[in-house]
């Protein structure tokens, strides 16, 4: 088969139309059908509401070789997809005996009674097989018409990533072709979309026409995504590498790593390698940048003690910070970043300490310090340093970035303190 | 006008369909145009294919009353979106002084050098208004065709906030209807989507026709969200808050919040009410029980000091555990939560100590003591009590669910503790 293999999300649900919810399973299966070479083309969502599923489900049918829907399988009287399903395809019920034993044991296992409407979750309409789910009470189905798929999933997040990666894909899998796509993103900061564009290039210079190269900007910085679809899987992989590594000369100390791979991973990968350890005194942002850290595993190789100093008492009985530079200074200043970044560091008997004290807001600002004011720290046992920045936008917003900033200052310190 | 006024989102670009980001967008979108009284229909995502983003925008601009679509603006070689609606719309380029201002400004604001492409971000189609954008260089588009409204925004979340929140609100504010719609969002925790609708019972009996009532399960519980369309405002909201508090009667306990409320908020605000004060001891976690505290404002009247105690030895000097204890029953143990939030209590001189370990995997796991396997305790002065919980999933979403629970744990302890 030549042409790319097509596929099509439907959303089920009114709390994605009214913003009640973030739609994050469908980036779940975004990726995953473009691991298996499916071309994702179309991704929509639409409310409780039968016509439109039905009209949708059987367009999307029709034009795409995969259509994979999720949401309105739960137990209550708003979950209308297998009833509207039934209609389409018609059919009558049947009960999946095998669901029907993954119900019991379900709510023997929870010490529940079960209830009339869970014992209907394992009721299917007889034109479907049941995808059996593992981890809840409603099972998927799998409809094919005229060699095309629709799986039908339920909305919650844990069960629609189970029946997608340990029911659906194995099946795609093995209707697989000789159609490749192979991609890789790299993670840049520091610089603008457009300057990173200017230093790049015409991309028509190094990107050939069956590639793709996409800049996505975020506050952290700008990915590069880089894409190639053909018919040869090793070629194409020698081929990205390529791509990716005239990129990465191009990017420069702006580049930081692939894929997912966030800055702390970046920074606890330069500590572990030096075998150094690194100790935290948060004040502004509350232990977000110890969290950030630790959902690294094994970050406790390198992270002993996070030091949450929200008082000015705690930054004074933790970290040894002298009140009289406290009283002239106040707490949101360089002098205090260092004296934190120095007592995290001694305090924990750690290679590394990093600090950060700012005015999160939306309370607490002045002309002098203005809310989004932050002051961030180093300390080795050979330097102190500080770096002063403002930062824009709402209380997470300004400490999700502050962590950001933290990591970043500590990344540049680590690179020039661990040059051998 | 008595028929609701509609609305649809188009998401432009390869990012969403292939999982690289999610459409946070279109949630904040949707949030807006729901309280503007529009009624969201569709929300679709399309990539950086110029037919599809035409014949896209092209129908859903015939079926809606507002069509909002974003990305696809930048100053990259993959942003289309205005060519292609030069392309639908017809006319010439035309340059937008007052955005040419901004952007020129916004160069010199950060020093650098301003760019051809940077140049022809302020070029709208002379069929369009420019929407003008101050927090970024892409002005923000306006068509409209037999009274139906096309706005074009960038993909950059801060950039298209503003715009909708600036711009585009007091357009559509100003062609309000007498349609209202008026909504409210019941947290609950501890019980199930099926037993708490058994609870409630048929809907029926309480929800008037022009109402809805839906279930959003999550792990953190379920939230009940009501929904009431009609012409008078102060009709609807009176009849709102007879069925939201039908609805608190019956969740009962399990009832702790409205809206976007979150748990740390229920606590924080029964802390504030007794004007108590609060300590954390986090080992597992990290620092994410403390980074959700602090960014509900004013947490620093309440929360005074987070110690992330990751190594023993932390656990030692910061919160003087007995290195007895540790060697006895190993860090994560129902002794040494309660030792750690005694701890914390008492070195941070609050009146209530919350404390935290566990193990986050996917290493460091046995058969006696898994992955997922958490303790939690909560220390007052009159007394200490701890909880077990075993969480599945992978390290981030146990490093979740185990703060989540912790802050219920201590909800539930200041309930009982806090009686008058």
């Amino acid at each position: 088969m030549d042409r790319d293999l097509t596929a099509a999300l439907v959303t089920i649900g009114d709390e994605i139309l009214i913003g009640q919810i973030v739609n994050t399973n469908a980036t779940h299966l975004s990726i995953r059908l473009t691991e298996l070479g499916y071309s994702v083309k179309r991704i929509i969502s639409v409310g409780d509401d039968p016509d439109e599923i039905k009209q949708t489900v059987d367009r999307y049918l029709n034009e795409f070789d995969v259509v994979i829907t999720t949401g309105g399988l739960g137990p209550t009287h708003d979950d209308i997809t297998k009833s509207v399903l039934l209609d389409l395809f018609g059919g009558s019920w049947v009960k999946s005996e095998e669901q029907f034993a993954v119900i019991i044991d379900f709510f023997e296992k929870r010490g529940r009674k079960i209830t009339a409407i869970n014992e209907m979750q394992a009721d299917i309409p007889s034109t479907s097989k049941a995808l059996i789910n593992e981890v809840g009470t409603a099972p998927g189905l799998w409809f094919n018409r005229n060699g095309h798929d629709l799986f039908v999933l339920p909305g919650v997040p844990k069960e629609m990533k189970f029946l997608m990666d340990e029911r659906i894909r194995p099946i795609l899998q093995k209707q697989n072709t000789s159609r490749f796509i192979v991609q890789k993103t790299l993670r840049t900061t520091g610089i603008g979309e457009s300057f990173l564009a200017e230093q790049i290039g015409p991309v028509g210079e190094f990107l050939p026409s069956h590639a793709t190269l996409a800049f996505l900007p975020s506050f952290s910085g700008v990915r590069l995504r880089v894409m190639l679809k053909g018919n040869n899987q090793a070629d194409l992989n020698l081929e990205l590498d390529k791509i990716c590594q005239f990129l990465i000369r191009k990017a420069g100390s702006h580049f930081y790593g692939f894929g997912e791979e966030d800055l702390e991973e970046a920074v606890l990968t330069l500590l572990k390698e030096k075998k150094k350890t690194l100790s935290v005194a948060e004040s502004i942002t509350g232990g977000l940048i110890g969290d950030k850290i630790t959902n690294i595993p094994g970050a406790s190789e390198v992270f002993m003690t996070g030091f949450v100093t929200y008082s000015n008492k705690s930054k004074i009985e933790l970290l040894g910070v002298k009140a009289e530079t406290l009283s002239l200074n106040g707490a949101v200043s360089e002098p205090i970043a260092a004296e934190m970044a120095d007592g995290a560091r001694r305090h924990s008997g750690t290679d590394f300490g990093l600090s950060i004290t700012g005015i999160a807001g939306p309370g607490g600002g002045s002309e002098a310090k203005p809310v989004g004011l932050v002051y961030i720290g180093v300390s080795s046992a050979s330097k102190t340093e500080v770096r002063k920045v403002v930062i824009p936008g709402d209380r997470k917003m300004i400490k999700e970035r502050a962590a950001f900033s933290a990591l970043n200052f500590l990344r540049e310190f680590l690179l020039s303190d661990l040059k051998p």
